[in-house]
C-alpha cells in the first residue's frame, strides 16, 4: 500500500506551512477562518451578505476565495466591496498551506482584523488540510439531506461552527433538522451550531457577532502576548 | 514540485487497474456506469426510484454504493430491491479502481447486464479516477446553482450524460435552467442533458429508457465480438 505513506508525506510538507502561518497571523493578531462546504451551499452569498457588516463595524478582512477554474466568486466579492484574492486550484480538490502562503503575500496583513478563506467546495480532501487557519467552519445547507454529517464526519469533527444554511427551503425537502442536530452532536458535542437562511437573512447577524467575539478573543490573547 | 509526479504514479497505477477491468466488463458484455454529484444531489434517491423499473425491465443490475463512512446509501438501495456491496472509503474522497476490482468480485458479473457505481459525493476527484466504467454521469441538483460546470469542469466534460435534477426547486432558487445547459455545453458539446426531479418523477422513465439503450448498444457489441 505504498498510498498510505505518499499521503503523510503530503500532509507532512502542508503541516510545516500551516504552522509559519499561524505563527505570522498569531504575532500580528489576526484571526483566520476556513469555510468548507459542498458546491452551492452558498459560501459565497454568506460571504456577500457579510461584507458590509463587517464593513459597517469597521472590522478590515481580506477573502482569499478558492475554485478550481474560474474568478465568478471573487468578482462577486469584490463587487460586494470586499478585499478579495483568487486562489485557483486546477484540478486540486482543496486549498493547501503553500496556496494560502502566496495569496496571504498578496494582502498586507498588518492592516488586517480578519481572514477569510472561502475553500474549494468539497467536504471531503479540504478537511484534511491545516491552513494555518484559527478555526474551521462547515456549512451544510438543508436540499444536502440531515445524514451529511455521519457521512461525512472529519469536517463536522474538525470544524467550530456548523451553519445549517438554506432553512427557507425546510418545506420542501424532507430535511429534518433534529435529526441532522443530533447527527452533528454525535460526531462533534462541543461544536457550536447557527440556522441560517441567507436567502432571508436569518443568522446574519448571529455570524457578524460570533466573528466579532473571536477577533476580540484573538486581540485580547494577542496583547497579552506583546505587552 | 513533489505533487505533480506522485499524482501521475498513483493515476498510472489506477489506470493499469481500470484498463483490466474494462476488459473483463467487455468480454462479459457487462455495461457500467460511473455516477458522480456533490453530497446529497440525489444520487441515492434516483436509484431507489430505478431499481422496481430496472427489476420490471428484467435487467439484472447491482449497485457498488460508495461512501466515506455508514452503510445508509447501501441499506436504503436494499431495502428498495437492489442487489448492492458498500464500498467505505474511509477519509478517502473518491473511489478507486482498485476498490472495484474487490467489490465487483462480491457480485457475480456473469449474471449481470448492468453495474452501478454510486461515487463518493464530491465533484472534484472523483472525476480524475477511471474505474473501467463504460462512460460517467454527471448529477447536478438545482439548489447547487447553474454556475457549476464552469467551476468543476472536469466532471462535466468526462460525462456522456448530465442529469439536471431537484426541478421542482426552480421556483424556490434563482437556478437558471437555460444559463446551466449553456454553461454544461460549452465545457462538453456533445454531452447529452436530462432534466429530473426525483421527488415528483420527472425524467425517471427517460433514464431507464437510455439505460436500456445502452446495455442494448453494448450487447450488440459484444455479440459481434463473440459471434
Amino acid at each position: 500500500m505504498p498510498f498510505k505513506v505518499i499521503k503523510q508525506n503530503i500532509l507532512k510538507f502542508n503541516e510545516d506551512r500551516a504552522d509559519k502561518i499561524r505563527r505570522t497571523l498569531d504575532k500580528r493578531g489576526v484571526f483566520m477562518v476556513n469555510i468548507i462546504s459542498s458546491p452551492g451551499s452558498g459560501k459565497t452569498t454568506l460571504l456577500e451578505k457579510v461584507t458590509p457588516l463587517l464593513k459597517s463595524e469597521e472590522i478590515s478582512f481580506a477573502i482569499l476565495a478558492g475554485d478550481c477554474f474560474t474568478s465568478n466568486d471573487a468578482v462577486r466579492l469584490d463587487k460586494a466591496g470586499a478585499k478579495v484574492t483568487q486562489i485557483n486550484t486546477g484540478n486540486a480538490c482543496h486549498i493547501d498551506a503553500q496556496l494560502i502562503q502566496k495569496a496571504l503575500k498578496e494582502v498586507n496583513i498588518g492592516e488586517l482584523d480578519f481572514v477569510i478563506v472561502e475553500n474549494v467546495g468539497n467536504m471531503v480532501c479540504p478537511a484534511e488540510f491545516d491552513l494555518g487557519e484559527d478555526c474551521k467552519i462547515a456549512l451544510l445547507s438543508v436540499p444536502e439531506g440531515h445524514d451529511k454529517p455521519l457521512k461525512y464526519p472529519l469536517l463536522f469533527k474538525e470544524s467550530e461552527l456548523v451553519i445549517i444554511n438554506k432553512l427557507d427551503l425546510l418545506k420542501q425537502t424532507d430535511f429534518d433538522l433534529e435529526q441532522c442536530e443530533k447527527n452533528i452532536f454525535k460526531v462533534n458535542p462541543k461544536v457550536c451550531i447557527l440556522k441560517m437562511s441567507c436567502r432571508n437573512g436569518r443568522g446574519i447577524n448571529a455570524f457578524v457577532k460570533w466573528i466579532k467575539e473571536r477577533i476580540s478573543n484573538k486581540n485580547k490573547s494577542f496583547d497579552l502576548a506583546t505587552s
